[in-house]
């Protein structure tokens, strides 16, 4: 069977198959980013009209579109509706992107760490990743002038706000230096933010396009931290020299977004309702943050180093006594517990080892220290035995 | 602006014109293939399980995928449940499919005329594109042993039943000449089946990836002729070498299709409700067929020549006088009515003039005769014109 290219450059099913593993009932699972079911809100379909079971338009609902557009300017981000794009999804953002700017052999930015089905979908297009080292405040400056001196990326993609993996928030002198430097470099940048509304402590930062004077943009969201993932609604906001092309990509990949979906994200977004959900919503993730917190500290203190997030769904931990955490996926499955191997956030994953993602909002805090004394048991066992 | 080599590929917005021009409710349009909003089911979401909100499997529900392989057996296609990928609409597999085979310069077999978005979506990855002619029957045998002899396609993309634009039917025998073809030069089918159910006279054969031997296949349809476009839910089955790269690819497109939509498809699928609904669906569309017929015989007899459909949502008309039909578009707007020109659908759209292709299924039959007698003097018009 010939088939093409990029086939060669589909990565290894790890990934699903720690999800899958993960969804078996007997396993507590840190590894996803899946919502608490509790707070999945009631949904009403009853309104909904029978028009929207009809072909839509590309671009997505019109009133969609208005109310993403109004909700990003009161962030700061300057946009009609018409730089508006429905998506089936934010994942579906990166394969429109990568579309649209990347060919084998394309140079991309990335934070090392980054939100590894992005690294997926952009390599699988062929692209030549370039990372950038995070620390707690945002992407160390000196090492991305230094990139953006010898690298032509066609984009850089950031998360700045509670990244997936590491929960980092970029300070807003990181994003003013970083917007800066994007423009004095003519780099596009695209900026993901899925969990923006998902803030626990104080403290608010507008998005890094926001201070973009001259680079073009493309911004990402979603409904699926929020609202609800099963919908698979989300959007991106573009530059107006990008969103034609955009609009024709996603043309060709779906036709358009499903419109009951839609349908129900406007029955939510800038509702009194949303606002007064979103508002739990953080209430009771913050709750499970802190007992995680609780939680790590004790049965983690003397294995890993880690920052605390302020907001999102995961906690990034640095193992004291690195070792590769692929290793202990089997052993950590045959104890029931599941868990995200730092290696396969970062471009070379063998170069990197010694991270766990730590997922905190799907497991319920009762059994939470449980899962955690097992984790750390396997990691010591592991570690006693390459000590040995 | 850097963007990559394919972008340079992607087709003007002719076709989306056309369409948008046509949503003026001033302009009567036989230019989309949209269901009558009359015959849009009406849906209950009442009974939807809280979890449809939460992330899904990329393979799709796994009862949703149990009914479809189940109706796929019931029509002679051979499969079990873990051949089905849900996909959003069959759009979607034309780019998963587009993803797994084609590199700039690789091959694929096609029907002239095809599907124009499939055509699009497959050139917009950088196939060659390699056209067999048809005939009323299905293509040209000799035709294709020939392209087959030549060349070596990565996939023949065939639409065997009712094909959009040209309304063919293969008939058993070229089923089965096709099948022992595509086997006997291994190259792998792709058959396209979106207007099995809308079938208005008798007659049924089964599809050709049931009569393959040996080539590998994709199998694909979808809800949206028959249920609600606007769910975006549509499916492929594939043979097992072919599956586990679309699911990755699937995975990487989307994460997974709306899962509402796909809840609701599941309870009609198969149902008492879905086949009188689609009993229903046929009588209705059989009264629009014909009465486009009896309109046709008035206005068009001595502009075109035509086959009546059998099933589908299309006529395809051959003028007699070949002009460019394209060229007629602005005019027919003028005089506001829309129509689909012929040109698009073949690989070579400049040797291919003077088809037309018409919808029936969404004008009201009391309005047809306005709006072709329109259109037949906007081409009498144009011809004469040519003629002075």
């Amino acid at each position: 069977m010939a088939f093409s290219e990029r086939v060669a450059r589909l990565k290894s099913s790890l990934i699903r198959e720690i999800l899958a593993a993960a969804q078996r009932p007997e396993v507590m699972s840190f590894a996803g980013g899946l919502p608490a079911e509790p707070m999945l809100p009631k949904v009403e379909w009853s309104e909904m009209p029978a028009s929207m079971g009809q072909y839509g338009m590309s671009e997505g609902e019109p009133a969609l579109r208005e109310a993403i557009a109004a909700e990003a300017r009161a962030l700061g981000v300057p946009c009609e509706a018409s730089q508006v794009l429905i998506v089936s999804g934010s994942q579906q953002t990166l394969d429109l992107a990568s579309k649209l700017f990347i060919d084998p052999g394309t140079e991309v930015l990335l934070e090392a760490p980054t939100y590894l089905a992005a690294l997926q979908a952009f390599q699988l297009f062929g692209a030549d990743c370039i990372g950038v080292p995070q620390e707690a405040d945002g992407p160390e400056l000196g090492a991305l002038r230094q990139r953006l001196e010898r690298h032509k990326p066609a984009f850089a993609y950031l998360i700045p706000t509670f990244q997936n993996p590491s929960g980092t928030r970029y300070s807003e002198a990181k994003r003013d230096a970083v917007a800066a430097l994007l423009d004095e470099f003519g780099v596009t940048l695209i900026e993901d933010e899925p969990y923006r509304e998902l803030v626990f402590d104080d403290g608010q930062a507008t998005p890094i396009v926001s201070r973009l004077k001259q680079a073009s943009w493309i911004y990402t969201g979603t409904v699926s931290k929020t609202l609800l993932p099963g919908l698979r609604v989300g959007y991106l906001i573009a530059t107006p020299d990008l969103f034609p092309y955009l609009l024709r990509l996603k043309q060709s990949a779906d036709l358009h977004t499903n419109r009951v979906g839609q349908w129900q994200a406007l029955q939510w977004l800038g509702s009194e309702q949303y606002r007064g959900h979103l508002a739990e919503l953080r209430d009771f993730y913050r709750i499970r943050r802190d007992a995680m917190q609780a939680s790590l500290l004790e049965h983690f203190i003397d294995l890993a180093d880690w920052e605390t997030p302020q907001g999102g769904l995961f906690f990034w931990l640095t193992l004291k006594q690195p070792l590769d955490t692929r290793t202990l996926l089997g052993e950590a499955l045959e104890q029931k517990v599941a868990f995200m191997p730092g290696e396969p956030f970062f471009i070379e994953p063998d170069q990197h080892p010694g991270h766990l993602r730590l997922n905190f909002s799907h497991v319920a805090p009762e059994r939470l220290g449980e899962g955690l004394k097992r984790l750390a048991g396997v990691i010591r066992q592991a570690q006693a035995g390459a000590a040995a």
